[in-house]
């Protein structure tokens, strides 16, 4: 997996790429989808793996009755056309979505824990304490003996919405503990768009200085329009894994009313557009990535929030319009 | 006027202020609040005036066949209760507009020109050439001779959508030339919104690299998703001021229909909150702005795509909802 901050073994070489990490089918669907068919699900998915995305979050193991989408899970995995250069994630929120994956030829499990305690009991419904030393090593500990890889979703990494800030020390101070674990990914989720530019940078360097052989992946929430401006002062860090969720789909789960607006995540074909316009190679073919958000606006049945659709690349040329060719403000 | 690339005098003190200059009254309200009455223009700019804004750009002396809002600019300037600490600025695209313009109390002109000769025939309906050596220099002695100082719009400054990319040595060539004519203050619009980080980047430092007295501003538009994160690069580099619209609004007056949606700007309310988040200073107090943009919502009869309405500072503490208090992934 290209990534600069991860101990720099081909970081030189690599310093113009970065990763993608789509997580739609998963964060997006429940939402925005309404009643998909696990045919469509597994079709759209499909036609994902043909884009040049490495990894994809494609399924929720959850119990139905708290979040609906997880009751497909198994039988969506089992019909993927698995393509061997995509990493294929699923969400396991605790102990039995974990054994319910581990049957299933998922490659990589997705486990939530939140920087902030107050917001770990209320969206996991553990305390920050027993998720970080009771559920995290039996996940991790399975995942490793059915040789599947974890990415870790630290949450409100850039701050809670419930309790403020979240101090650099105190993210750091779990990235540690994940790090003794053996986690081999960590997400610092910015879940309702509280970071900006600066005070990312300030959190990013903090954790790279750390130097673990953790993979350092970043996922911001649009909430405050912010997310891109995130993105860039993240790559300018070193931060190399984004993720991103195709038209800007996004559940959200935390279920504040007044917050349930602007969740939206950063459109990956916004991203892919604007870090290749900079010279960074995301690997990703933009052409078939915008196919799959006329797929998803189709299947969504409205627009969604991403701009290239509808902007197109800014290097395209615009033919002049013929009642255009008249010259307009002059009197 | 605080400005650090302004030949530096007090630069270094007001290294954490910035100026936001405000377009919603001229750029925003023809397209998004359809047969708006001219007293409740004034009463909307009159509430700007309150917010800590220094700048407002609030008429256009457009003859009303090609730009129908242009009807009441004098009736409009005339009924502002002027604040001494606001310039209030008004279009001119013509000889006709400016002498229209100086007989009213408006404080400065604004003044269109494209880096691109093609940009410049379609949406000015003269040549570059023609622009800069005749209009151009009649305006800004007009302005000179009434006691009116002049903004310039360099449009498609980081790119036409026609030609393509725009060289940062035009652009160079064509500051050096407005500074000549004692332009004071160049507006580098992104017209069609080409613009990315790493180019804004280049052409801003070549810019400020010459070290002219002419006070530089920025201008995006949010086609592409990246005018927010355009700013942050662009105050990087040295920029003080920044044109922003209240909830986004924006004109089209590029009629290509194609292009036609996403023409936003950049939100004032986004901006104001990113900024300060950052620790750096806009003098504009949030709420205030906020109040004016339930304001505008209610004039254009529908939301605005600013996001901190709704989504509210990021400094706010959430009250838990009773609902949550229950846990929710548990299972």
């Amino acid at each position: 997996m290209p990534n600069a901050n991860a101990a720099g073994k081909s970081a030189r070489k690599k310093e113009n790429t970065m990763t993608i990490v789509e997580v739609s089918p998963r964060d997006g669907f429940p939402e925005i989808c309404n009643g998909l068919s696990t045919e469509d699900k597994i079709h759209y998915i499909n036609k994902l793996s043909e884009t040049g995305l490495k990894k994809i979050e494609c399924a929720s193991f959850t119990h139905p009755r708290l979040l609906p989408e997880g009751y497909d899970a198994e039988k969506l995995v089992s019909g993927i056309a698995k393509k061997p250069e995509v990493t294929y994630v699923g969400l396991v929120p605790n102990e039995i979505g974990c054994r319910r994956a581990l049957v299933t030829k998922i490659d990589e499990l997705l486990v939530l824990l939140s920087a902030s305690d107050t917001f770990n009991r209320i969206n996991i419904g553990k305390s920050l304490r027993e998720s970080l030393n009771k559920v995290l090593p039996t996940l991790l500990d399975a995942a490793a003996r059915h040789g599947r890889s974890v990415r870790i979703y630290l949450m409100t990494a850039f701050g809670c919405p419930y309790t403020g800030r979240v101090r650099p020390e105190e993210v750091a101070e779990l990235l540690l503990k994940l790090s003794y674990m053996g986690a081999s990914e960590v997400v610092l989720v910015d879940s309702t768009g509280m970071a900006d530019p600066k005070s990312a940078k300030e959190l990013i360097r903090a954790l790279l200085e750390l130097k673990l052989d953790i993979q350092l992946a970043v996922h911001f929430h649009n909430t405050r329009g912010t997310a891109l401006a995130n993105c860039v002062a993240a790559y300018d860090e070193g931060i190399r894994i984004f993720d991103a969720s195709l038209g800007g789909m996004s559940n959200t789960p935390y279920g504040v009313s007044e917050l349930d607006i602007g969740y939206w995540n950063v459109p990956t074909e916004d991203i892919v557009h604007l870090f290749e316009a900079m010279g960074i190679q995301t690997g990703i073919d933009l052409e078939k990535l915008l196919d799959c958000v006329r797929l998803a606006e189709k299947m969504a049945g409205k627009p969604l929030p991403g701009h290239i659709l509808r902007a197109r690349p800014a290097t395209r040329i615009t033919e002049i319009p013929r009642h255009l060719k008249e010259p307009r403000l002059l009197d």
